[in-house]
């Protein structure tokens, strides 16, 4: 037979690896599930506990603990382990933590010859992304981070509550940086394929109360919202995860915001930032360049600066 | 319990009934389908065909054959059952076979106290919905036809291939009649959000062979393309049935394509065609009017009175 | 990567063939579903109108039409075009059309170097996949006929109706022919892990109207009951198709009653029979073989018998 | 509309309660999920994290927080929340600090005029189950504890690896406690219907590796194995939760190992413990009666012994 089992690595077992391999479970998106952890005995009990879910999802995904030198066999590799800030760190620390962690993972990853797809969960996402391309050297196209998928997910899950209408009917962006200074476009959100900002001003007295700037406001602070009140966030960023990597093994050619190595699209160079991509069995088959507005344009180029300013305070060619 | 079983009909147990009731076994749309026929015997023998896929499918709907005596428990009624034009009839003498069928299937319903909602595919759908709304007696937005939702589906799989994106990624909707005056509004086709009349402006040369006229004509003519090889479309249309159900039973208020009785809306009154809806739990929630340019308003005004001569050649007044 | 698109292939454009590809849209069960007929335009016309389903079942698979030639790329082929019986044939009549067709449907596939499984539906389904096992030259685990699947899914269903119970609660097969001489295997049926027979025996007051004749009586003619009312049957079938056909690409290892070329289990030999089979990537893993009790394997051979004398019949070995 | 939204309730929002709705919201069983937590801004969490993933599970699931007062609208109330055993308490402790809450949380959903179904995994199972029929009022149908259901689970995945069988074709029970007594009953667990004691009986060599005292011993002990490597398990008992409350919802009739209360059934009375059941739509329909060897029903005798004195020691008579 041509076609082989679909396989899939996580690194890092904590809540959103682990989420991420309950929605692929559930939603049957591979073959097989490999668990892999600083902790084996981590990676080994969440292995233990997803197994035991066949008998009722109606799904069949062998989950399993590995290591580093099971990772050539994987189509796709999902990071989500990273750097947990410590109290008094400041933001360069933190970055350095997470150069470090990166670099250590990919290149035992790259070692074992892997040749697929990396998706990237692990915080700072852009920045993350960026080390992940840098030190894997694979081409741009397969080193993709969840960026502004998420945010995406939240902003239209919040107009799908002030509309009433299926999230899926929905569709728009937030670009930029998976962090304070990302922006909605607000120029391409629609509703049922209708411009939002036309229905808000042909229904003025209706949508008197809302605030775009409030939704938009909302859509950024919902993950730290959530964070607050429970210590993480996981099961939107796993079903994120499970999103991407199910239109990467079934060649979807789905168009999601994520973070992407930017070469000159959107005026954009060497830095890494959420934008709408198609996405298929290569990775990122292509991005979408929307027509911004000025005010977005100058949005988004701020938000990469940040991003880029990240990166640059690595001194990644040093590292190497 | 306060739920309690999702009930649906489907009325004609040919080809389009049969498929669409297939689909929801599949998809565990409802729990219960209650298949009828002119012949009591077809529709047994859909249903027990039906009967012997749970075991295959992993779902549970229980599907058998009924009478329209059993239909007061019904939440939603199918129509797929209509006029077959035989040889020598004039479009006229169709639609009078179609307006005695459906007229005799509506107040075999009606008269045992249904009070659901109606989703009618039976052709030419958007005079037969019009027809089953004045014969039931019901709100308009209690009466649905699949109108143009596979019209669309149609157009956004075109594009697809087109494009080489997933049809989920593309929104657009041909409106109007599900018939030959259709129209695609282009105005409002977007890819990943962006206007695709932007994306051929600012690629020229790349989509110079693309021509949108030649890509409607194909998006009207698919259904024929289907029948005269044969005889019969029936997947297509059966899933937009399904997909329409679905979201009235789990009051999804998706945004569909379908035949809406108009009141006002788009300039159009007294009048069945196809346009864009909120569907949910009651039916039709609200019409969502585009701002179609001077062309398309043109088309679908024509479109319109189109399907208004052929209901006012009904005489349905004296009918009565 | 190393996974590759699914694909699989059905040869007969049919009620079967195209309720299976139906069935497999809705599950997304493959990436890609080629069509083939002797009539090219049906089989592009089948694979038109499945095209549309994607925009409302949520799932994406690349239906079209093909041809042989295209058949190495294929994981399975499922074979549903056979001989339809014509007034005035004997069975011996019908069986040697069969035979010539099979034999050009096969060497045609194996002329283009296909190297994956069969799975027929095409009847007299145990004389068929005898015929394409030696046509193909195929070692004999990647020869799967649809078998007794689909009686014991009719067993399950009656079952599952009397005792009110969920299919998937219930395990049972009927055994050896796809046909007249099939039985169903008393001995292990079981209810949520109980013997049926004590359960009977034990509750002889509530089951006293149950007749367990009549009820394999009916597992038997369900088929039958079907055809005389609508024509054909092809939704059990088809979803029968899709579930064996999951069972190979996800390597799940179901146990389904197929039918299998024996080779001394259940002491028969050099013939085509239903009984219960591991399914997985390779095909036929391992036959199960129960301990029947002592009228069952009289009946498992005199089936055997009938089936062998059919392949006799066709006096395959001249015809080489 | 007849039907109505399906609506279940979490009592308990940490790992358990949480992992349970988003395999609800994955697999789309009901329409609305209200987490409820002590700490009210803990359910508002996860439901927001949980709203953020219709985006990509295709799904539709209203997820809110809410308080007991919302209770009597529910269809479904599932219980995850109860003591956690702190250092030093002994088992009797732990039991009273059960009991106080779960009381509680009954005497405050059953205020509101709750009149649906009660679904029990928070721990010690058997016992909690137990009270929550008695603090409730609710006949004995309407209360369901998780039981065995996810022992039996474990058993089937271990019997899964080690014939290398699909989970779904393997059926068996661990029944008793869910804790230290619970046993499996040997003599009803088959694969693909064929007893495994036959199985291994006649292939003693292949199978001469096999322990089933060791088999047992793992399924009994997953759960400890899990916990003592991440803290808690939730992945597999929030899918039995799902999968129990699907089988109410549909009304399907599934026989699942569950902690039901006794009245006369296996030959004990007054006491919740792991047996098979049929669930429906009103709950526990009937349970299953295996015919149990003396050994089994020995080990049965002894477990249920081991729950009552649980429940006696309660001395819930004099809390009433």
């Amino acid at each position: 037979m041509k076609s082989k089992s679909r396989k899939v690595a996580i690194v890092g077992s904590g809540m959103v690896g682990s989420s991420c391999a309950y929605s692929m479970v559930n939603q049957a998106i591979c073959d097989e599930i490999m668990m892999i952890d600083r902790t084996y005995d981590r990676a080994m009990a969440q292995a233990l506990d997803l197994s035991h879910c066949m008998d009722f999802t109606g799904t069949r995904t062998k989950v399993y603990a590995g290591t580093y030198k099971d990772c050539a066999a994987m189509d796709v590799i999902i990071i989500t382990a990273g750097a947990n800030p410590k109290h008094g760190q400041t933001r360069l620390d933190v970055l350095d933590a997470a150069a470090v962690i990166t670099e250590d993972i990919v290149s035992n990853i790259m070692a074992g010859g892997f040749d697929g797809i990396f998706v990237i969960a692990a915080n700072p996402v852009d920045i993350v992304t960026y080390m992940v391309w840098k030190n894997s050297g694979l081409p741009r196209h397969r080193v993709i981070g969840t960026g502004t998928s998420i945010d995406s997910s939240r902003l239209k899950t919040l107009l799908s509550d002030v509309f009433s209408i299926d999230p899926r009917s929905v569709n728009g962006y937030a670009l930029g940086e998976h962090g304070e200074s990302q922006f909605v476009a607000w120029s391409h959100v629609t509703i049922g394929g209708k411009p939002i900002l036309q229905i808000i001003e042909q229904h003025r007295e209706r949508f008197s109360h809302l605030d775009l700037d409030d939704i938009a406001r909302k859509t950024k602070d919902a993950g730290w919202e959530i964070f607050t009140r429970k210590g993480s966030t996981h099961f939107g960023i796993g079903s994120a995860l499970a999103y991407i990597t199910r239109s990467i093994l079934n060649d979807e050619h789905k168009i999601i915001a994520v973070s992407a190595i930017l070469d000159g699209e959107y005026g954009q160079s060497d830095v890494c930032s959420g934008v709408p991509a198609i996405i298929g069995r290569d990775g990122i088959k292509e991005l979408l360049e929307l027509n911004l507005n000025a005010e977005e344009v100058g949005k988004f180029s701020a938000s990469c600066d940040i991003i880029r300013a990240g990166i640059h305070s690595l001194h990644l060619e040093e590292r190497a």
